[in-house]
């Protein structure tokens, strides 16, 4: 930090910098504009400007005359140096961590002792302070970075902490990154829902969607506030209703004038309609004895009466509705939130995540990993030209192979194998390595397989391709062995797979005998079939996980920590 | 169409062509790359080339020995003609709707009676053909277009349509100018949660999301499959714990040797957990009979025992939690699905829609009108600039007045005035002109009101802010006259208000105030309230109806026809 400071120059006669344009819906200069300049800022010097921004640190000096405060607006990582003197606003009001100032000054060369900025800002008035009680300030200014574990208790606040809004930053890059590449490459993006009744890969790690249980709240809160009728009610309706037909049906005998007799049926119809109105009531009170509220039909819930009129759920991928696009479309891809109610406590799993599912037609599994590769690659070079202070900033406190790592994908051809070709380097590297899981033929790869291929025998991405058809999703297209199918899998250092995705089945016949062998019903996927019924083409496609690729460029460890609001079994703050 | 052609010229010697390049992870050359040149093609006569597509109308010719398709792959709006001689390939297989061809051949020009295409492709080599059942296929060749109603019954096919292929490639240009947009400005892309906790605008219209009623299908499953135990069983497992204590009693006052006692006690601790299994399965049973298996404390759901230990809901805005982000980051926005169980059955309202959000720290309500402006004239000319063909497209087929309201609003200056001007304006026309709704300071603006301002009065989009405080949410900011609030709705022709949004209340008293004010809970708010209590920002943002948009940008007038898969009561297709 600088020590004592030049005077500033003559605010007289300045006005806000053109040299450094503000944003244009803030009144500030996003700091990084400052900062982010080859000259780190130094030709500035002279500017009159507005900034706006967190303290990250702050102290006073000179017995309280000054306070230097580090400003952080996120627009960085990198804050900047502002200094407040104490006949421009109050010292002690603007020290405190997590103070938020919007201030405006003179952009000046700090004295020569400085060394860490080229420039620093003295404030000449003060626009707004939003002040912090030091003493009760969730963050404190603190040497030692808080754990990332006691952020996450912090879901609110936690933005406010470097490694946060850095990770912030590199996933705003790699959502750009992902839709221009696609954008670039003539694909179009397709919003595939949310909320599906397309029970595709069993119902068991679905959320559930539903108003039924909401429905039978209000019920509850309603027969409290009304309550059924009684027995006693209802025999007395039932005898008006009676009553009523047997006058009718005197009149009608006696022949009585049209007008006595359209009287007597309006009163019938009155007490018909008063006591289908109390039976109804009836019927809801007993349902709600009976089964809490909840529609019930055959001992089984009635879901005729949910939103939908039948049972839907968070959607675990947008991939099988995505193909219905990329089958008149033909290059299309879908990128959003899905869903797992899986009961994961790993540091890999969340039950919300995002994926970036692209779908190809006219395009094969050698197509679809080209794509694949080209496509993370991509992301790795983006970040490289586009968020490089970020990666610098993760690899000296995150993990210090992150830049390196980027740097290798980012050059790296990947290296592409048949699971068969897999299997055998396995079973060679058995020979002298213990695995924990036995390495034969048709199993599964192991996280511990997938590791030892992409970080020690290859070091570099591979894809493992035609993978055996019993492991696999009824989906996939059977190769001509009729042993394997056409799926891959692209694996990366530190975080193991990446991507899964394959060739589609797209002949019809062979899809649907792969449907009955699974032992799966046709009807809920009558649709999907008919893809392939009317003008069916080949087609490949992928999914990969948002999350993971963050984990595999910042190094994070737990996936909890690389998207704003984690969503696990327990918890779902805000 | 072009009647005969001239005869190809020798494949011999000849490549596909460099001249339009394949796409990259396909095996073709998107249409639009062939026609969508200045020259429509016509410079291309005698590159070879591979497509892939389907045919829009075919027609067999010359005896059965010719076929001249119409061709689309969906990377615009026109088609290819494609001509396949039957020596090529059988000609009745292709000429059907639907029929999905990927085929090799030359690019020639049609001889000179055929004034539509400039250029038209003569098939060497067929490389797959996907057939259709013309007598089966839903989407019939027709020259009268199905009714959009109609399609909604289809929905995994209709986007083989021309209309809602033009809306979908429309719809995708919408969301990449929308995130280019808010990226040149420095936002940053934040992924707000989708399943919340924050209970913000009123249970009533939300989806509920859990896993309670799974759970309690798998319990009812696993009750027939092991009957819980009977009132027998459980008073014999009762029984057995009673006499196995009173061994070890017995055993202990007769001072029996320690590993007597030891084998005793392990008795006793295999009787107690026989019970308490034993009881557990009795009270899941019992669970089962009174709630169907929703488990229940003091008369309500306990939502302990959901997945996220509480109970939870899908999203109606990520306002609330994006300012988490922007009072850290400055400019942010979020773009993802919104939700609402609203029992709305009309043209303006979805159960699943998409919405974006910006959010600016710095900012007050001038600056978030001058974001809104900016955005909305950023989205029209993106679409005249990127997707002029497709506009053309919904201008002849659905709404001739579309691409004019494009340019309009691009070049306009939106109008701006505050509600009470609004309310002036509007009851000086009521003098003249019947309003369904009385006009008077208060009121909320009806649709009618709004349609009047932006396509009667100003004929342009028009700005109205500064609301009465009553009719709006509490977290808006008072106006220094405590009688309104800084919020703002955008209107314009053809849809109303588009955009809604507000500069938000910083002041921690006064919006704790108001929530108490409207009687909510402070405590779901505490998180929101700390945002105010530890450097708290002048800030602003705004919700834009992304639907909406394109509703705006087409001219379609149901909402189910600009979402790919819509949801709304009673359906949920896919």
């Amino acid at each position: 930090m600088s020590g004592d400071s030049a005077p500033p120059p003559a605010m007289d006669g300045l006005t806000l910098s053109d040299a450094v344009p503000e944003a244009e819906f803030s009144k500030r200069v996003p700091i990084k504009s400052i900062l982010g300049r080859p000259d780190k800022g130094a030709g500035l010097s002279g500017q009159k400007v507005r900034i706006g921004g967190w303290v990250k640190t702050g102290r006073e000096a000179e017995k309280g005359t000054l306070a230097f405060l580090q400003v952080n607006d996120g627009s960085s990582p990198e804050n900047l140096q502002v200094l407040v003197k104490s006949d421009v606003y109050k010292v002690s009001d603007v020290v405190a961590t997590g103070t938020c100032v919007h201030v405006e000054g003179v952009l000046q060369r700090p004295p020569e002792t400085a060394t860490q900025q080229k420039i620093e800002l003295q404030v000449s008035s003060v626009i707004r302070v939003g002040t912090v009680d030091a003493a009760k300030y969730p963050l404190p200014k603190s040497k030692a970075r808080l754990p990332l574990e006691l952020l996450r208790d912090l879901v609110h606040l936690r933005s406010r902490t470097n490694i946060i809004s850095a990770i912030a930053r590199i996933r705003n890059e790699l959502a750009y990154a992902t839709h221009t590449f696609f954008q670039n490459h003539g694909f179009l993006y397709i919003h595939t829902p949310i909320i599906t009744t397309s029970d595709c890969e069993g119902a068991g790690e679905m959320f559930q969607v539903t108003t039924l249980i909401n429905d039978a709240e209000r019920l509850e809160k309603e027969l409290k506030e009304t309550p059924p009728p009684s027995e006693a009610d209802l025999k007395a309706a039932e005898l008006a209703v009676k009553e009523k037909g047997d006058a009718v049906a005197q009149l009608k005998a006696a022949k009585a004038s049209k007008s006595e007799i359209a009287a007597a049926v309006s009163e019938l119809t009155k007490a018909k309609e008063n006591f289908s109105k109390l039976d109804e009531r009836r019927k809801l009170a007993e349902r709600f004895r009976l089964h809490g509220g909840i529609p019930k039909k055959d001992g089984k819930i009635d879901y005729t009466e949910d939103f939908f009129a039948r049972q839907a759920f968070l959607t675990v991928s947008g991939q099988l509705q995505v193909e219905t696009y990329a089958c008149a479309l033909s290059s299309v891809y879908t990128f959003g939130p899905t869903f797992r109610a899986e009961n994961s406590h790993t540091s890999r799993h969340l039950a919300e995540f995002w994926m970036v599912e692209p779908e190809i037609a006219f395009a094969d599994i050698q197509d679809d990993m080209n794509c694949a590769e080209a496509y993370v690659r991509f992301l790795c070079q983006w970040l490289l030209d586009n968020c490089y202070d970020d990666m610098e900033f993760m690899t000296k406190h995150v993990d210090k192979s992150a830049l390196d790592r980027l740097k290798m994908v980012a050059g790296s051809k990947f290296e592409k194998i048949t699971y068969t070709k897999a299997v055998e380097i396995l079973e060679e590297a058995a020979k002298v390595k213990k695995f924990e899981n036995k390495v034969e033929w048709g199993i599964d790869l192991a996280s511990e397989h997938e590791r030892y291929l992409t970080e020690e025998k290859f070091k570099a991405p591979v894809i493992v391709y035609n993978y055996p058809k019993e492991i696999k999703a009824f989906y996939m297209k059977v190769n001509e062995d009729n042993k394997t199918v056409a799926a891959m899998d692209v694996l990366v250092p530190k975080v193991g797979e990446l991507i899964g995705g394959s060739q589609r089945e797209e002949n019809y016949e062979v899809l649907r005998q792969r449907i009955l062998d699974l032992g799966l019903p046709l009807e809920p996927y009558e649709w999907y079939l008919d893809l392939r019924k009317y003008g069916t083409v080949e087609h490949s496609g992928f999914g990969l996980g948002f999350e993971r690729m963050i984990l595999f460029a910042t190094g994070v460890e737990n996936i909890r920590d690389v998207i704003p609001f984690p969503r696990y079994p327990g918890r779902a703050d805000l």
